[in-house]
């Protein structure tokens, strides 16, 4: 990875649900015409292991929506806790009117496949693709295709952000093993008994 | 609510989204001729404020896959730490072999609208019915319409259960309180800034 994020390396494609499954808020970066945008968002989910299939709503209120629906890319950001108050500004301003990355002071960094930056300061980084639209016009959910993945190696313990609606978040607490098989039980892998 | 879910409350529909968005497991319970089953899952997303829209993946090699399909409805019940090792227990066993609310000690309450029971040891319960199918072939992808919700009035703070692949969970941490619209920014609804 090149200038500011470059402490950032691959990361496996096949452990991209464990960034995405406890539900931290992200931040999607889009582009078009050489502008980009960025805008928080937690209404996502996994949908697939290998390779990683993530499902996301986007509303059409929002000026990302047109951006996703025409160029078919993004960058999944997941910022730690550091990044709060950067999260919310992002979701205050409006990308029609300002180019959130100076105002708000984040770094774009060029991706490896898709048009659209990532954002240095985060932790970890999804180039995603669109893959299929069936649910877009009713319910402004969108497929994607995690195509590349980037994280930060420096950072053991990520400290994401969840949040409880108006306003509330929270961050990983206590940390509990369980016995369960290698695979994630709790989800919909083949390794789940039925 | 009836015998030993009596203490719930019933819960506005309209703040659902603060009990899923932050990305909780669920035990997902369904019930077809009078037999019901339990499965963990951690791979859902809200798809809408009001009505609560849930969406959500279910692998076909599970039990409950058929049993949704089949009959279109379930609950999604929220529970919190103290219930950790009974929510690995439901991953790890089949409900075509057993009943798992017998042989894991859960309690099964009649929901209000739906066939699926609600377990009563649950901080939360939501009441679904099945609205769209359109990605269910493909990505055996579920959408949810939450049609009644119950609540502990007792809890103050929900102790979720969020995982992190592996076995590895946590739960929430320190709170911390930001500025934003009162309705959720982070997401999609139309309070939301482009």
């Amino acid at each position: 990875m090149n200038t500011k994020g470059e402490i950032k390396k691959a990361f496996p494609l096949a452990q991209v649900y464990g960034l995405l499954e406890p539900g931290p808020v992200v931040l999607v970066t889009t582009a078009r015409a050489g502008r980009a945008n960025i805008m928080p968002m937690s209404w996502h989910t996994m949908m697939e292991f290998l390779p990683p299939i993530v499902g996301c709503v986007v509303s059409n209120q929002n000026y990302t929506f047109e951006i996703l629906r025409a160029t078919g890319e993004c960058v999944i950001n997941v910022p730690t806790v550091e990044l709060a108050k950067k999260m919310v500004a992002c979701g205050n301003a409006s990308g029609q009117s300002v180019d959130k990355f100076k105002t708000i002071g984040l770094t774009p960094v060029a991706a490896s496949v898709v048009k659209a930056p990532l954002i240095a300061e985060c932790y970890a980084n999804l180039e995603c693709k669109v893959i299929d639209r069936k649910l877009v016009t009713q319910y402004n959910f969108f497929v994607l295709e995690v195509i590349k993945a980037w994280i930060d190696p420096r950072r053991k313990r990520s400290r994401t952000i969840h949040h409880q609606g108006e306003g509330v978040f929270f961050v990983p607490g206590r940390r509990i093993k369980l016995p369960s098989p290698k695979t994630s039980f709790i989800t919909t892998g083949s390794a789940c008994k039925p």
